[in-house]
Order: C-alpha cells, then sequence, then structure tokens
C-alpha cells in the first residue's frame, strides 16, 4: 500500500462511493477510482442503468457494486451508508456528483422546480456528506468531492434556481472543509466549468459537440483524472478546490 | 415628487413591502420607508406582534399596514402581494429581511433543520421575489433589497446549512439582477458583517451587547439608512451589493 | 454639527482632500463635499486645471483650493499633507481618483508602461493613504476612499496592467481597512463598472455616450453622492465596499 | 513521448524555467520536472547557491542549468529568455517563484520597500511571463505556472505591500490566461496558505515548524507534485487555480 503512509495520502483500498455514477463524469470517476484499487460503490436511482458500469468495471478487473438510491431521501441515503459499511467496507472516498440545470427566467420559475434543483444538487449533497462524515471522523480518515460549477461562483440570467444550488452545495463544502480537515478529512470542490462530452451535449447541442475535435469540451476521464489527483494529495498539501475547463472556453 | 425623476431615482410614493418586520432590522427598515412617504405593508407570521409597528408608523404620520403571512408557503405569498397591489397600491419597494441561523457542527445538522434553514432565508425569499418581480416588471420599475450576512460569501465550521441558505439567496439576488437590471427593476444585496442592536444580543449574549456602547454592535436604523440610500439611487448609478459592519469588527 | 456625534458620523468641517480632481469624478466628488461644508483641497498634476473646479465651488459658496502635486512623488505628497494640515485644516476625508487604462496585448505590454500604471494608480494611492492616515490615526477619526474598477475584481485579456494595479489597490484599501477601521478610520473602496459621463467617452466612444440619455453611463454626480454616504455613515455600521454601475450595464 | 498528444497533454520535453530556484518550493520544482524529462533552467539572483541544486539533478540523472539572473531587470530576462531558447531548447514550462513579504504597519511601510516587494513579486512575474509568452504564442503550446499566497486572496493588517503584490500577479495571471488559453497556452495560479518546510521556518518559527511531526507544514515535494500535475493536464481539462493547505491549517 505505498500511498497508505504516515502522511495521510489518499488510500487505495477500501470503499469509493460515487453517488449519481451516470454515463459520462460519475462513469469516469467510478472507473478511474476502480482502477487504483478501491472498490467502487456507484448510485444511480435506478438500478439496472447501473449495470453496463458495473460490468465494464469488473471486465477491467475492478471491484463494483451498484447500489438503486435516491439521494434526496435520507432513510435511502442512511441505509446505503450502512450497507456498503457493513458489506462493503470502509468508505475511504465519497464523490457527490449530482445536479442538473433547467435555466428559467425567474418570472416562470415554478416553487417546484425551484425546490427540486434545490434537493437534487444541494439537499441531497448535505445528506450523503453528513452520514459519510460520521464514518469518516470516527475514524479520523477519508476524502469527500463535491463536483461544481460556474454557477456555484456568480448568478446569473436564468439561473437562479441552479446558481442557488450549486452556491449553496459549495458553502456545505467549504462549511466542512473548515470543520472536518482539523480531523484529518479532507473536503474538496471542483467548478467544472464547461460542456461535457456526454451524450446529452451531443444530441443537445451539436455545435458545441463539434468543438470536441478541438478539444474544446470536456473528457470525463479528464475529469476523474483530477478526482483521483485530490484523493491521492498527502495531508499537509490539500487542494479545497480547482476549476477545470478546455482551453479555448471563454471565462 | 421630487424623487421620480426621468433618471429613475427611487420613488417616495406606493407600496413598501417589509418581509419580515422584526423588532429590529426590519422595523426600522419599515419606518424608514414610510418616513419617506411610501405606504408600508410589513409582514410577519403573526398579525399581534406587528400591531407595535404599525402603531408607532402612524402615530409619527406615516401610513402602515401589517399581514401576517408566512412566506415560505407560495399561496400566502401569491396572495400577500395580489392584496397588497389591488388595496395598498403598486409596490415600489421589497425588503425581504427573514433568515435565522442555528449553528450546529455538519455530524449533528438534522435533515429537518437544514431544510427549514434554506426553507426560510431562501426558499421564501425565491417566493417573495418571484411575486413581486412579476408586477415591478410589468410596469418596467422597482427596488428589491435582500439581506445577507457574512455566511453568504464563506462557509464555516457549524455553519453548512445558513451558510448554504445565505449563498443561495445571494445567488438568487445575483441572477435576479442580472436578469432584471435591464428591465429597470434595482435588485440589491446588503451583506450585514456584525452583531445588530436586538433583544436577542441582549438577552444571549451580554458581553456582546455591552458594545454598543462604543458603536460596537450595529443600529437598526442606520442600516435602514442604508436600505433607503440603496432605493433612492437613480439608475445611472446602482449599487448591487455593500457591506455594513461595526468600526471594531474584526473580519 | 449635526453629523459629528459621538457615533463617528462623518464630519462636515475639516478639509477634503481630493487626489486627481479631474473634470468629471473627482471634480463632482469635490462639489459634493463643499457643498456639506467641508474645505476641498483639490489636486492635480497641473495647477491651471484646476482653477475652473476651485472657481465653481466658491461661486457656489463653498471652499476650495487647488494644489499643484504629482501623487507619484513621495516628496510632492508629503508636502502636500503637510501644506493641508498646516494651513487648511486636519484632513477630515481623503478620496483617491487617479488611474488611467491602455489596454494591450501582454504581448505588447511594456515595461514602461506596465510600471506606469501601477504607479499612478496604485503606488501613489499608497502614498497618499499612508500619509493621510499618519494624521488620521494620531487623531483617531477620519474617512479614505478609494476609487476601484471591474478589473480590481478580475483580470481580463490586454488589462494585465490595469487590473493588476487596481488589484493592489483594492488590497491596500482592504489592508488599511483592517489595520485601520479599530483605530476609528473608515476605509472604503467603490468599485465602478461602466462609462461616466466625462469628455473621454464623449469624444472617443460616441456610441456609448448616446446612451447617456437613457442613464446607461454614469452620472459624476451620482458617484459623488454614494461617496458623501460613505463619509456620512456612522462608525457602527460602515461599508468597506460597494459597486456602481448603470442599470443597463452587462456584468 | 506518451504525453506529447493531440490532446495538448504536458510535454516531457524542451526546457522547463524555473524563475527563484530556492531552496525549498523552486528547488522541489525542478527536481521534479527533471525527472519527468525536461532540461531544467534555474535561475536565482546568484550563480554559486544554485550549484547544489543542479548537482542533485544532475546526480540523479536528470539535465539541468543555473542561470545567474535578476528578474526584475528587463534587459536580464530578455537575456535570460534568449539563452534558454537558443542553447538549451524550447521553454515548454514556465514556473515564478519569486516573492517575499515582510510585514509592516501602513504607517511605517516606506515608499521603498513597498515598491521594492511589489517589483520582486509582481514586476518581474511581468517581465518574464511577457518575454515566455512571446516565444510560446508562436509556437502555439507551454504551460506557465505562478506561485501565489493567501495574501493573493485578501488583504490584511500589516499585509498592504504582500498583499498588493499578489492581488497584482494573481491579475496577471488570470490576464494571461483569459488572453493565452485561446493561443494554447495553459497559464495557471497556485495559493499556497500554509507555512512551507524550509529554513527560514525552521530558525525563525520553531513552534510552528514542529508541526512537521504532523504534517502541520507543507512539503515542497508535495507542492512540485501539483506543479506538475498542472503542466500535465490535457487541453480540454485546465485548471487555472488551485489552493494548497496542510490538513491541519485554520483558513
Amino acid at each position: 500500500m505505498e500511498l497508505t503512509t504516515q502522511e495521510g495520502r489518499g488510500a487505495r483500498q477500501g470503499a469509493a462511493l460515487i453517488v449519481g455514477a451516470g454515463d459520462a463524469t460519475g462513469g469516469a470517476i467510478a472507473k478511474r477510482f476502480a482502477k487504483e484499487g478501491l472498490i467502487v460503490c456507484a448510485t444511480r436511482r435506478s438500478a439496472d442503468k447501473l449495470q453496463p458500469l458495473i460490468d465494464d468495471i469488473r471486465k477491467e478487473g475492478g471491484q463494483a457494486h451498484g447500489f438503486a438510491s435516491d439521494a434526496r431521501k435520507e432513510e435511502d441515503v442512511v441505509k446505503l451508508v450502512d450497507d456498503i459499511e457493513r458489506d462493503v467496507g470502509p468508505i475511504e472516498v465519497m464523490v457527490f456528483n449530482i445536479g442538473a440545470n433547467v435555466p428559467c427566467s425567474i418570472l416562470e420559475e415554478t416553487a417546484r422546480k425551484y425546490f427540486k434543483i434545490w434537493e437534487m444538487a444541494c439537499f441531497s449533497g448535505f445528506l450523503v456528506g453528513r452520514e459519510v462524515a460520521r464514518r469518516m471522523v470516527a475514524r479520523e480518515r477519508g476524502t469527500m468531492i463535491f463536483t461544481g460549477a460556474t454557477a456555484a461562483m456568480r448568478g446569473s440570467a436564468n439561473f437562479a434556481a441552479f446558481a442557488g444550488a450549486k452556491h449553496a452545495l459549495r458553502a456545505l463544502a467549504q462549511s466542512m472543509a473548515r470543520e472536518l480537515g482539523p480531523k484529518n478529512i479532507h473536503v474538496a470542490h471542483v467548478v467544472i466549468d464547461g460542456a461535457i462530452d456526454t451524450e446529452f451535449i451531443r444530441h443537445n447541442f451539436p455545435e458545441r459537440y463539434a468543438m470536441k475535435d478541438s478539444d474544446g469540451i470536456l473528457n470525463p476521464e479528464h475529469i476523474a483524472d483530477n478526482y483521483w489527483h485530490l484523493h491521492a494529495q498527502p495531508r499537509d498539501a490539500w487542494t479545497h478546490e480547482l476549476d477545470l475547463r478546455p482551453w479555448s472556453e471563454r471565462w
């Protein structure tokens, strides 16, 4: 275990809980942590969508388990963490990767949608963060990484709901980092600024997707490299926040 | 009407809706806008607590109405704005002044309290902001001011819930300012950094309260001066954000 | 002297030193402070350009003196402050309003110009700030306001020199506020985001200037109102930073 | 050359110019880039202090050259870059690692010291950045990393000079990133927040240094890992800014 030194360098054993292990970013992060030796525990709301990812990881020689779990529901989250800790092993790293934007004028935004966007992108992050923190603090070790966005840094027209949720998630990550850092828990926030190579972008923004040829959209595997890098940092030099954007992105 | 010029200077007529017109800040803001000529519409959850404020304003020759209204409930907020617009007059200024912190370790924070803190300090701000925006945009005039806090700018240990709510409220104000500014609606956010002269501080933090003698805690009337200043700014020179803190505050 | 209370509200007597009292912003600020009763001490590099401003103020019944002074030269600044304190009176408020941008690609920027932009917009702010601070701290009272810009908040293509100088000036104002606030000196920074109604804009950006008709550029008198507002704040509720921009400005 | 792909991943050949290759951070970064295959060009003001570093790198099988060069002098910087490009090879990466703080009350700060601190920590960064940018832009490739500090993010009492210089350096890095990113040049800024394991800390802050046993001060080699990580990022996922601090640091 080269990396499990007294310096607190990110461990290559134990469970890696990836909440929101979708087709792109979450899936790539899961594969990366599996490749490094951790036992991936991947979640989505629907179990069958997870199977291809689990199969892929196992085919490559990694260990992975799928969990159908709705991160917005406290009982689901409590059960998820209990099950993993009992059946798989101690959670060494948690990646929170949920959240969706549906841009809308403030004049047209519904209370239901405003709530739903916050519930998914922020409240579930709190639930997972708290449950995992309780285990990690007891062991005095672990890494938690929250996926952020440009909307975490500033509000914009039509982004009131999403910017609110992402600002609140960033505040959660920063509050947890300040409280849990001195307890040897590494909490980080990654600001992704640009389109990611996903089916969604390919179908809905074909012009944007065409920028893939010139590296103008983010490759999920390269995002995953940075999540691994954060986990692998020794504890004397932890990063709390970094941004990721394509070279050609205007910002 | 000296101030209702072509420059868009804040008007001295119409209704001033003060959501969260408590004993200190909200009450002082209500009095100030009444003194300048606006018809104050003050809200709290319970009507009887409002009466002393309404009486005070009327005694000074101002106009004021009290509304028992729960800003967390969409139907209450819709009705409140409908009632004021129909019975009192067009809402010229709205001040959102609700929010309460209950510091707590992330390890002990309950889902219920995390939600409640967001619902009160942020979700109700969205509901009121949207309803008022719909009226103001139709008239192409108006001012909205949201009360913020240091926790809107950074997270801290034991502040995950409150910092999340206040970050999200700031994102709301910024998103609304960017969308509604070009529609002639002035949206501002005030970062209050320090203890305010309230009964709560007097009872619970007597040492802090003793700093009142050396101006070490914020006088609600002086906060109100700044809210009026924001409303009175001509539209070629609008402030979106300002901070307020006592001279002796560490920051 | 209504405003010279124990609360530390900005005084209406003593000298107001306006460094960079040009035709637009600085001149308007000088007039405003003169109108409120302070004795204006206006500086520019060339004395004859100051005379019309001095004449205007006196015609309106105010008191004003012009000082030819190069704020980039320590001996000039030391002499300026000595002269005012000896011949005019104690400096109650100082406004630093110098700085000029000459956008340029980083590839073409000369060392001379990079230095000159910093020297004018930042180094002279340090010299004036320090000299005035020495007098104000001895008296335990006074206000200093530094004029900032959007470039104080973020760097941009072709803005390396100006953004550097304005970032550094903001750091100066923030460092001074944190050090001198507890000594009863109010230090503030104003972020002006938009074009100001000046001859320069009129001649060089006529399309932009045409926005004046719809209040799309900042009126110097309205900027001055905010500088006065900052000075007049009682010390229990001081603002360190506020932004000013036209309603229609994109940001 | 595994990493020199069409994706723009940081190259393992060419020259790595380390400006300010001192005993700790700069030296560790130089060793790391040498180990990865780049030809290190290390600078300090005095050549003899560089020799141990050059010897160390060569002993490990790396390539390195020392350059006595004063980064505050334009002619030195122009000559340095010319010499390297002609005699060693194209500069693939540049690390700017100069700057020193001498805390001082604003009341006591001298013009000379205020200037010197800016000249060293910021002006020399501009000179090196511009000269290197000219070469990199012509080739449409390269990485530049600027070492920042907490003082780049906020001013504090006694930090007016250093915070000003570091704010300005950050503005330089951000302006360059926005201008040069679309030209395929990766510009990054690293915010180091905490004490580094150096002789200076060991001698002057022994209590702080004692925290080394519990990883409470930054290990220069771990800082260097992050500089390498930034250089190695493929261009679809570049980081502009990251922070580094020990787990136990208060922030």
